[in-house]
């Protein structure tokens, strides 16, 4: 018979785990019959031993089947899945959700999104800025919003990977959700889990994100995308930089507003080149058109038309909420203190780090340190200048919203900290570093 | 203020901890506010990257200051503990405290032991053994006793370093038992806070020990010692044998008449060869004579003399025992079987694997597997031969003694595995193989 304690020991010596051992302690965390501090010493083993390709993609397997899986019989279509590993400023899902659906080629978009814990609320968040929107709905109601709309973000029904669900709120408070393969696991099981045919991976790399060095974002990318290949997905992963933020808001409802200003055309130029990439990338594993260009002039053509921002107000709609807060965003709640924060000299801006922009959001109350805490919507931060950009000394660079002055003030200390002012412009660099596993 | 993720955190990345980060971990092990999770995590990580001395150091002084501290203030006299690390057979306790209470020289043996989950019950069990006895005493009995009788063996008080009560129990379950810098501070702690001057320890080295490597056995051995030298307190470390059981008997009231036989002078040789050397260095670090041979010869002096083995049946009766178990051992409660391993073939024992024979030991229902649960007193091994030792097909090799057949033959296939017979007979090895600490 099998025993926590000598899988953890087998771990603890460097042995790869077998089917069966893997098999016996996913059961175990799913059915709360192995406790915590056994289940944290084996994640902790696995931290410092690693798993090899094989261990993982069984994990993975048996991770998926732990609980339900989303059958969404009644979606007449094919299936794409998004997933970011999550950054600072990152609005993706709420803008290549709504693309995907307006190009209107028969791909769907069932997007189970989180809240999590960190620098601001989870893509769930954001959208529930939109007065009224309750993005906790059942499996039959999600699927019906996809097979009506063409996509649907919404919370992730329970019934689905129960075992990610408890190892990875163990892994949280134990350090060890910063490990290659359990993250893989993690991430592969809940999209396989969710029943999409297609995923499109977004592997975050920087101080800003999971991965922070290029090696070990490439190395997670490639380990999806081949746990995704042996399942008989079409899995893309894109590389993309998180050492800044992503666009120039962070926060709930600010990321909202940014995300509808793409959707118009207005918005930043490189989120609005990534959403591009994302939303065709999806489209174009889902074979929407013959050729990845053409995918790509289908995405941009939902913005120009319109008909994103208008699917986007759907979603608002479906899921109990105001539409006009799509086209009034004078509507959002407003915070109480708005403070601006000057560049101390003239020069260019060379670094705007992401973790520490992240810090700042997170103290002036846009994320929960707590599972199920209070956040504040309208907390947050605008940047007025990004890296490259030339400014002068008394020149606002970000502007900060909170509920307190004294929020305000512990705000303008990290993001003090994440500026960088120099005599010579940088060097420029990318948004979109890589792109592992796509065949155009 | 100090977070236990960011503790993990930089354990996890081999950094040495602060006098602060330990404290603040020892405190949350103590009042609970630290979960088990993250103890466990922690331990791990301990396990992989070590700790330094001065890190192990602290921990033991946080450790040992957790709960009370055993004054024993009306024992009129120089205190000397005994500590094994633990292995098959190991009755060396039950031997000592006897020996150097019956050389009445003003050195007393506040000797406080342990049940623990193993092959066979601990000192308290075996001493149970006797009907009547009970050794969850309390505090001031205890100390009644020992000024009293020179000794006394009995439970720890709960209140006496609460910190490792709670990791030992964690680590037992999380594969971190075995972690030389962890062992160090929990022997520690407990000696430092039992409150004796001087502490003899008895590293046990081979497959039946903690430590499986003479390396290991002497790494946590030096570094005992030298936390013992740091907290003040003279300490003597022998490195023992524990390849093959200790003596001939491996239960719990086969080893305690086996400590009886020893106390009459016709024990097993080299068992009574370590307990006069053990107890000549209790003696010796406590200065009860002015050369460490003339110690020795006072220890031998207590078992012909028959007083040590007097002082045993005093204990006993303290206990709430009768003490005519000790001079009329047929009065031992017998198990319901009894079986016989022979010879398979005739030849030389070259092997008898301590492991094995403890698991031996524990599926004859010696030992126990969960905290509290019940163990068969009568139940254990006699060897009838030894390493070394001529033997010819069809000789009883062992006695195994156990409450059914079923125990019996599951104990004879371990013990069967346990021991090898070769044509030749095997290089003698030593039952002492060290001592580190002693300045004689």
């Amino acid at each position: 018979m099998l025993k926590m304690y000598d899988i953890i020991r087998r771990k603890q010596e460097g042995c790869e785990l077998s089917e069966e051992e893997i098999a016996f302690f996913v059961k175990g965390a799913t059915d709360g019959s192995i406790p915590d501090y056994q289940l944290s010493a084996l994640m902790m083993a696995i931290w410092f031993r690693g798993m090899s390709e094989e261990e993982t993609v069984t994990l993975t397997e048996y991770m998926t089947d732990s609980g339900e899986t989303a059958e969404l019989s009644k979606v007449k279509g094919k299936k794409v899945d998004k997933h970011s590993t999550g950054g600072v400023g990152d609005k993706v899902s709420l803008i290549v959700g709504p693309m995907v659906a307006a190009a209107d080629k028969g791909v769907y978009v069932p997007k189970m999104a989180g809240r999590g814990l960190g620098f601001t609320g989870g893509t769930l968040d954001k959208l529930e800025s939109c007065k009224g929107v309750d993005t906790e709905i059942s499996a039959e109601r999600f699927e019906q919003i996809v097979s009506e709309l063409g996509f649907c973000i919404a919370g992730q029904s329970k019934r689905l990977v129960p075992a990610d669900a408890k190892l990875s709120a163990l892994r949280d408070v134990t350090c060890t959700a910063d490990c290659i393969p359990l993250v893989a696991a993690s991430v592969m099981s809940k999209k396989l889990a969710s029943g999409s045919e297609c995923i499109v991976l977004d592997v975050k790399c920087g101080s800003g994100g999971f991965c922070r060095t290029q090696r070990d974002a490439e190395e997670l990318a490639r380990l999806m995308v081949r746990i995704g290949a042996k399942e008989n997905r079409k899995t893309v992963a894109l590389i993309t930089d998180m050492s800044a933020p992503l666009g120039r808001a962070v926060g709930n409802s600010v990321e909202m507003i940014e995300a509808i200003r793409v959707l118009e055309g207005r918005g930043d130029e490189e989120l609005t080149e990534l959403c591009i990439t994302v939303a065709a990338n999806m489209l174009y594993s889902a074979n929407a058109a013959a050729s990845y260009d053409e995918c790509v002039a289908i995405a941009e053509e939902t913005i120009y038309n319109g008909k994103a921002k208008e699917k986007l107000a759907d979603l608002v709609e479906s899921l109990g909420g105001d539409r006009r807060y799509i086209y009034d965003t004078s509507l959002f709640e407003e915070s109480n203190v708005t403070a601006m924060l000057a560049a101390d000299r003239s020069g260019y801006i060379t670094r705007i780090d992401a973790l520490e922009v992240g810090k700042a959001a997170a103290v002036l109350g846009a994320g929960r340190d707590v599972i199920g805490g209070d956040i504040d919507h309208s907390a947050g931060i605008i940047l007025n200048k990004k890296v490259g950009d030339r400014i002068e000394e008394g020149e606002a660079l970000a502007t900060l919203q909170g509920e307190s002055l004294e929020r305000a003030q512990a705000g303008m200390e990290h993001l003090f900290k994440a500026v960088t002012i120099s005599d010579f412009p940088p060097e420029k660099t990318k948004t979109i570093i890589k792109c592992i596993g796509a065949n155009y």
